[in-house]
């Protein structure tokens, strides 16, 4: 089980390509040997409207905050190997609007504990 | 103090009520013996319009994603009695979709540490 | 890295001024001497248009709940300096709303771990 939440500033609507984004993450993830079994893969962004950044002086300021949560029981490096290349993909995807302007981009991680996760999931039929 | 969030996928919109789920979840912890003070229970819905789900290849996929917050203190006993009756009622007002197409249910459960948690709530006067 | 989520319910919307707390919570992380690094800092608002509170008796209830997300490694009393400032200004941004109505106000704090933390900063520049 893999969300992963992108909360964007809405000044990065136009240039940012979110949904690209969100099918890139989804991407990288499934090509992690398997460690993200497919069908538990669920990403989604939150439009932020109400913001404010800094001390409020630069008015073309924007960022980018992604959470990527995952069920517990996966060893360190394959968390590890899972992160760097999601972020570096971030990182190159966003490459064109860092140059330009100030943008913050950000990553936590985030793993359930085992007690009080729930899931029952028919999207994973589809890779029986 | 109980916080429930419950992210969903916005083509579940017309068949979901989410209204009706987001009662539902207050009662349901309402019912647990005092547990949860009534004033304190507060559930609301994300609707989520940017996702990618899995492979991208299910136009029709669709997720629910409840975060299930609660503040410190109470015994493993009564939190999985309460996360179990939440998530079994879930899974019944999900029931009709679940059968008719590509829906995953899930569920989180996370404990606010003591220090660092504040409140201040005057709709507990109501149920002095 | 200081992240702070604000989630209000849209009966606040009027008289909240969430703008305005927005800029104030800034304010109040920039006033901590520094440990929080003013291009690190970054509020949103969130507008929940769905939502479910106490038992449903309460047509003008209302909440406000805080999420403080900071890296880690900072010591508990600047974290609780931090937090203490940050939720006496909530409580009087919304004094007067709290005086008229029923609103729960809350808020929570959350630490990243180390692993698993990422960022990439172009907001830092200007204060540099």
């Amino acid at each position: 089980m893999a969300h992963i939440i992108v909360e964007y500033t809405d000044n990065l609507k136009e240039q940012g390509d979110i949904q690209g984004l969100l099918k890139k993450i989804n991407t990288v993830l499934i090509a992690q040997d398997g460690v993200f079994p497919t069908g538990g893969i669920r990403s989604r962004a939150i439009e932020l409207k109400d913001y404010y950044i800094a001390d409020g002086e630069g008015p073309d300021d924007a960022f980018v905050h992604v959470t990527f949560k995952m069920g517990g029981g996966r060893s360190e490096t394959v968390k590890k190997a899972a992160s760097d290349a999601l972020f570096e993909m971030i990182e190159q995807h966003f490459a064109h609007i860092f140059e330009q302007r100030p943008l913050a981009l950000s990553m936590e991680r985030y793993e359930f504990g085992g007690a009080g996760t729930y899931k029952k999931n028919r999207i994973h039929d589809r890779y029986g």
